[in-house]
C-alpha cells in the first residue's frame, strides 16, 4: 500500500486530515525501521474494526508530576499522538507519570518516546495488549506481549531507543504466517520465565493504574546527564537498539 | 552465616544498630526467597569493601512528583532503605519519580518495591550495576545486569512482584563457580538481543537521570484498580512472579 492510498482510505473512514497525517507518519516510520507488521498494511486491519473516527482522548487529571487520560474510544495511536504533543507543549520541569486508560492499539512504542528524546526528554512507555502469552509451563494466555520502549536523548544526535516486546514472535508474525501460534510465547527459550515475569509485571502495573481495558503508562523526565555519546564510543561499531 | 553472626560482624564494621537491622532484614529476605547470592554471605563481601558506615544519603530535591537523592557514600542498601521509609512516611498523592545517584549495591530490588506494594502502592525500581553484559555479537561489557522489579499490591493479600535481571546468569553465580564468566551475557539465547536492548535502555535511563556513578530510579504510584485477584484466578495453580 502506498502512503497516498493509505491517506485516501483513512480519509474515507472518516478521519480528519490531522489524524490521517499522524497515522500515516507512524505507519511510515514503522515500515522504515523494519517493523513491517506495524506499517501501512495496518490500514487494511483498521478497516475491519468498528471505529469512531471523531472520538477524542480527554485529559481527566493534570498535575505537574501526574496526568491521567482516557482514550474515550479514540484509536490508541491517536491517544498517544495527543499525549506526546501535549507533553512536548508543556513538558515536566523534572518528571511526570502519564496514565492512559482505553488506549489501543499503540503501534510501535519506540516511535512515541523517540519524539520525546528528539526534544531532549527521557521517555519510558509501556502498554498492555490482548492476552496472548501463556505461562512458560503452559495454560491459557495470561498477558499481552506488553512492549516497553525506553528512549534517551543524546547531545551528539540520534537518541538510543530500546523497544522490546515480551513475545518470542509477534502476533503480526502469526497473522502473516511467518510464525505459528504456539511460537507466541514469552521470549528467551529456557529462560522464558524472565520475559514472562516482565510481561506479568508490566500487565499488572498498567492495569493497576489504567484499569482493565488496554492502556498505557508513560514516564517522561528531563535528564541531568548525557550518557549516550560515551556509550556509543564504548560500543564502537556495534549496532545499538533503535539504530537503523 | 547465622543472623546473629552477621549482626555482630556488621556492628564490628561500625554500622549503627538500625542499619544493622535493615541490612540483616534484607539479606534474610533474599535467602528466604532463594536468592542465595544476596543472602547473609554478602557480609563477607562487605568486609572486603572500603565503607563509611556513618555515611548517610541526602534528599537533594523534593517535590510532590519528583525526588532526587544522593547516596553520598552510604551503602546502596541503606540508601534504598531510607528512600522506602521516606516514601512510606510521605507517599505521593498520585505518582512520584525518585532518582538516586551513587546508590550501590542495591541487592534484591524486589525486596524494596514489595514493601511499597504491601502498603498499597505500585512500585517499579531499576538500578545500574557494574558493566558485565556484552553485546550479543561480542565485544566488551557495555551494561550492567540492570535488574528491574515491579510490584503490584492486591486486595487479596500477597502482591505480585516481578524482579528480573538482564543477565543469563548472575555475577554471584560466576563468583560461586556455578557459572563461567562467558555465560554472563544477556539472557534469551537466540533472542538475547531483546534482553540486551532492555539492559541498554535501563542503563541509559538511569544514567541520564542519576549520572555516571551507579544509581537507581524508582517510580511509585497509587493504584486506581486492583487487577491482581482476577489475574491470580486466571493463572489458577501456576506460579506467579514473586511467589515463594
Amino acid at each position: 500500500m502506498t502512503s497516498d492510498e493509505a491517506r485516501r482510505r483513512l480519509a474515507d473512514m472518516g478521519f480528519a486530515a490531522t489524524d490521517v497525517s499522524a497515522l500515516v507518519a507512524h505507519f511510515e516510520d514503522a515500515a522504515r525501521r523494519g517493523k513491517a507488521g506495524h506499517g501501512l498494511s495496518r490500514v487494511d486491519w483498521l478497516e475491519t474494526l468498528e471505529l469512531d473516527p471523531a472520538a477524542r482522548p480527554v485529559l481527566l487529571e493534570s498535575e505537574e508530576g501526574f496526568e491521567r487520560w482516557d482514550g474515550r474510544g479514540a484509536l490508541g495511536y491517536l491517544v498517544l499522538e495527543e499525549i506526546i504533543r501535549a507533553t512536548l507543549a508543556d513538558p515536566p520541569e523534572r518528571a511526570r507519570v502519564v496514565v492512559a486508560r482505553r488506549c489501543f492499539p499503540t503501534g510501535v512504542l519506540g516511535y512515541w518516546v523517540r519524539r520525546l528524546a528528539d526534544a531532549g526528554f527521557v521517555g519510558a512507555l509501556t502498554a498492555t495488549s490482548p492476552l496472548r502469552l501463556p505461562h512458560p509451563d503452559g495454560g491459557p494466555p495470561l498477558t499481552g506481549t506488553n512492549p516497553i520502549a525506553i528512549a534517551i536523548p543524546s547531545s551528539d544526535g540520534a537518541p538510543v531507543v530500546a523497544d522490546v516486546s515480551m513475545g518470542a514472535v509477534t502476533h503480526g508474525d502469526v497473522l502473516a504466517g511467518r510464525a505459528s501460534s504456539d511460537e507466541l510465547v514469552p521470549f528467551g527459550g529456557e529462560q522464558a520465565h524472565k520475559a514472562f515475569a516482565l510481561a506479568v509485571g508490566l500487565e499488572l502495573f498498567v492495569s493497576a493504574l489504567a484499569g482493565p481495558e488496554r492502556g498505557a503508562v508513560l514516564v517522561v523526565a528531563k535528564p541531568d546527564h548525557d550518557p549516550v555519546p560515551a556509550f556509543r564510543k564504548l560500543a564502537a561499531a556495534l549496532r545499538l537498539p533503535g539504530d537503523c
